[in-house]
């Protein structure tokens, strides 16, 4: 009998090993060995043992195995915003594909707060989970995360990216999105275009910035730092950020949006100004999120593929356990242009 | 010295508390102590601990120290859907009243799927939470659920309820919540009313729609089953819903929706039939997500104070935890109307 199958203490009454086996007239190791689906135990056997330990609610101890094998099965995410639909989407792509592999996932969110990220990502990590997936919170740093490569624990780093912190990483090629966006733009003849959210203390908001601004520079149009509104990317930035813009002397006739939450939210600036995307103004966002070919306008957008992306950091992480010496690997999803109907020419 | 800190046998190279204790010349047992921050330990000898814990990258072993204690400090939650913002902002609530009490979240996803629910809600139970808060797929029965009655699991249903499983309840009364927006409406004039989204598989769905027949009866109008459109509660359920009702011989002029995000599909799905709710029709959502406020036309709502729901829950359950033969106790909120601008006089 293994350390698994025997720390049933009888705390909330719980059913033991010695319960099935007494029942049943069998060695405790053959109970053991039949919850396990061992094929040394006879079917007969097996299908008798399986079915009164579900009858009476037996549950195989995780908590125990877990010490004998040295491994949990469970995989920590840290994530500052599931609210937002680009995250909650990716976290059931890590789920699923963790699910996949006999892996649980274990939650922290903690806003954009490194305060409150270093409390839970303590807390996460006491539970000794194999890995860890995260996306940390704005402002983080190599030093925020020092605590969890001196403890030697597999981390992925998905979305957000700390540099030189020599972690796995999967995310977008942040930059490249921002072009195509900016590129989509100038071809309809637009040539006063806004950036509306994002914020430069995350590589997502920086990467997206340098890319409008490289691109804004490359189509030979000049950077007016009046039609940059900075802040975190939520409907709330979209909505502020398109009727401060709209209100400028000289307005945009388009917009590039730091995400497709933004984006919701200056549509519905827009709207509130009189104005109509894809009739006298264009928006472009950035992700994909389910609701963007559901709006309407549907929105134009730049797609991250950010459902490959949460299977692929859950794929690597799982490498990662087996492997712990691999060198860091760095993932850049390609972003692709999807055109629907919230942009117009100028 | 507890069993809590000894379980470091070198895997992966983690740090033991003997390592600690030689460094820094102390007991293995003033090592354990200063690690649980005990007053039997001096101030600075803590500190000294602590620091070099820290740097070294020790780390307290939850997973034994929960043999000890027969507690995981885990709570498992199952929820059919958290792309939804009404249960990711309720997860989040639930996830922060779950940490203030220092217990950390196990997360499930199933959608609808009754077999996919069994299989996620069998592995959340093997990693032997203290207890779970579930939000069941449509159509789940008291037998869905009977493996983890029998295993005497400490269970909250959130939001959706099977009756006489005898487990503790929190949820919103959502009879009266379609009571409240049905007389909203009739006030306004409006005499035919449809009812979008909702399943009768569900305690909301069937309740919601309950009430809906309940209200339109009571005000004196003729139930047409015509302008009842029933699905799951999506976005794509609204788009669809809205735009079927608006083909019949004789329309509606006003829709319930079963939750919001039906309503911002229905809100979409109007405007590609070129109407605007608050001008010419009038649609009430239910649940009151953040999203419901910014919204243009903003969304008026039956309020059902799902983060209130989540702290609740949470409570309940830490309560349950340490006191398992309370009755089962049902916490029904009570929902308000929150009028907007998109109901307008019929």
């Amino acid at each position: 009998m293994s350390m698994g199958d025997v720390i049933d203490r009888g705390e909330r009454g719980r059913v033991t090993l010695q319960v099935i086996a007494e029942k049943l007239d069998v060695s405790t190791a053959t109970v053991s060995l039949a919850l396990r689906d061992s094929p040394v135990v006879a079917e007969a056997t097996k299908s008798r043992v399986q079915a009164l330990a579900r009858e009476l609610g037996y549950i195989y101890n995780r908590s125990a195995a877990s010490l004998r094998t040295a491994r949990t099965n469970m995989i920590a995410v840290g994530f500052h915003d599931i609210t937002n639909p680009y995250f909650a989407e990716m976290l059931v792509a890590v789920e699923e594909t963790a699910a996949e592999a006999g892996r649980t996932i274990l939650l922290g969110t903690y806003g954009e707060s490194l305060e409150r990220q270093e409390r839970v990502l303590g807390t996460l990590k006491e539970y000794r989970p194999d890995g860890m997936i995260l996306c940390p919170a704005g402002g983080a740093t190599a030093e925020s995360l020092a605590h969890l490569t001196a403890a030697r624990i597999p981390v992925v780093q998905i979305s957000r990216e700390i540099e030189g912190v020599g972690l796995d990483f999967v995310g977008s090629d942040d930059v490249q999105g921002a072009h195509l966006a900016i590129a989509h733009l100038v071809e309809l003849g637009h040539t006063r275009i806004a950036m509306i959210g994002g914020m430069e203390d995350t590589s997502t908001g920086w990467c997206r910035h340098r890319g409008y601004r490289e691109a804004i520079e490359k189509h030979g149009l000049r950077f007016d730092p009046d039609l940059v509104y900075m802040d975190y990317g939520t409907r709330q930035t979209g909505l502020a950020g398109i009727q401060k813009v709209l209100a400028l002397p000289d307005p945009p006739t388009a917009a590039f949006c730091f995400n497709d939450l933004t984006a919701f939210g200056a549509l519905l600036g827009l709207r509130r100004c009189g104005r109509e995307a894809g009739l006298d103004f264009s928006i472009v966002g950035c992700d994909d999120v389910q609701e963007a070919a559901q709006w309407y306008p549907a929105l134009t957008t730049v797609r991250n593929n950010h459902a490959e992306m949460g299977r692929r950091a859950a794929e690597l992480l799982i490498e990662r356990i087996e492997r712990p010496d691999l060198p860091p690997r760095r993932v850049l999803i390609r972003p692709e242009l999807i055109v629907r109907a919230s942009t117009v020419a100028a």
